[in-house]
């Protein structure tokens, strides 16, 4: 998919929705806990209730390979059912992996053939060559941690480097040359939303995919303010609120309320801040 | 396993050679390519052919992955054979994950309860939380990449950071604190030989895990010299050399002739190290 195929998405459904299926074994309703497959009957759930607010999913791995090969199993599955009921919806695999290149090759293969997302997240730390085999594949976007929502990120990505700019900051700065802003986007946590005016400066045109706004405290309107750009620029994650707000046998109908409430508050954002670059451009 | 408990390990084979499961669908000898389960065949083989040479086995993730969920059936396959037939063998799931702290202790919980290894390879670019949830399993490790073996460390890993030292130096630093020399141990590319010995100035006591010597051009001399400690600290993984040596009917012989002559090797390393050691501390 292209950026300009996934920003018409966002305009048709009026949303930059990303439904992050973070399918903790241990948190889903009794009424699908003890189903054969729990994890592909609760996402099921999930996507049929909320596809119609959401332009992407993006399950994590970890919680599929909790559960070993059944995990996985399960997470082919819910690929499988997004793909083929909801064709234009963006999928990506949260897996954060990295590695040397013709291991990495191998990971590419596994994301974009075998389980057939269109994105992949990936950490940075061994540079270019960990990130190169994913942008060998037309349609599909390596999404590059940058700075992200959890505490530590303090322990290594905002340490200043030797010359100027912080690490997440020289990640930005080289791996814009990698790729384009249509195979290249990157994860940028909510929040640290006061740092995406700068973080714009850097890569004014790449999509942002953005945990932490929800349960992680993030604010969806800061977000927003300081981190959209004309083609929307941004795939705001919410996981648990949407996901675990209910846990009665109605947890598909509290989610797809979640979804629509958010969905409602991204269409106003959208609306405002179009207005707002009109009015600059214009 | 303690660290003790894998050097009483190394003195008993007169080995720190790790065998890199890294099996590649597409490099597998035609006798087990047809196989229902080929990279369980492979490994199985492999596994019994080198066992008696080897401490520990680091299948990567990559190639598992790379064969959707009956890759990763197959990769629980391996690692309960070599549980069940090697309850002394050390095996690390080469995995480089790293992820927020709630997540993180699902992948925790997928790689020491579920597939049940004994160390996960993990990224630090995130921060301490992605490695905590990992050091709160009793005799279970983390290896934590640190310098790695590939051309684009140079991308990140060696800038110099304000104050002194590099990212990767910074990283070995902070992450010495983390853990004890019990459930951390580092990934040290020996393509980087001659760093060792700034590396082992940081942490002396940590056993370091050391891809890159073979096809990868890597010296085990150097390692050996720059990187051993007292009580030998080294974990050194060898995977194509004695992978893919041989692609016919007799890979598994040629397998275990070539792990044999790694052996070797390192036991005569061991000896004139120690030797060395001996003499210096009386």
């Amino acid at each position: 998919m292209t950026a300009s195929a996934l920003y018409k998405q966002i305009l048709r459904k009026q949303s930059f929705l990303c439904v992050g299926l973070d399918s903790d074994q241990r948190q889903l309703p009794a009424c699908v806990a003890n189903e054969a497959e729990p994890l592909w009957a609760f996402n099921k759930a999930i996507v049929d209730a909320t596809a119609a607010c959401a332009v992407a999913y993006k399950p994590n791995t970890a919680f599929y390979e909790a559960a070993g090969s059944a995990g996985w199993q399960q997470l082919e599955k819910t690929v499988r059912y997004i793909r083929r009921q909801h064709p234009d919806v963006f999928i990506i695999a949260d897996a954060k992996r990295g590695d040397i290149g013709n291991t990495s090759r191998r990971y590419a293969e596994a994301f974009f053939e075998t389980l057939d997302v269109d994105a992949v997240t990936l950490s940075p730390y061994m540079g270019r060559d960990t990130v190169q085999p994913f942008l060998e594949y037309p349609g599909k976007w390596a999404a590059l941690l940058a700075l992200t929502s959890n505490a530590s990120a303090t322990d290594f990505e905002t340490l200043p480097v030797n010359g100027g700019g912080t690490i997440y900051e020289t990640v930005l700065q080289k791996s814009k040359e990698w790729g384009t802003v249509d195979n290249m986007m990157y994860v940028v946590g909510a929040t640290q939303a006061a740092m995406l005016t700068a973080i714009r400066k850097i890569v004014p045109q790449h999509f942002f995919l953005v945990p932490g706004v929800g349960a992680q405290g993030g604010s969806l309107e800061e977000v927003a303010r300081y981190g959209m750009n004309d083609q929307c620029g941004l795939l705001v994650n919410i996981s648990r609120d949407i996901l675990f707000g209910d846990s009665s046998d109605s947890f598909a109908v509290a989610a797809a309320a979640k979804a629509k409430e958010w969905q409602r508050k991204m269409s106003l954002l959208m609306v405002n801040l179009r207005a707002c670059y009109q009015s600059k451009i214009h």
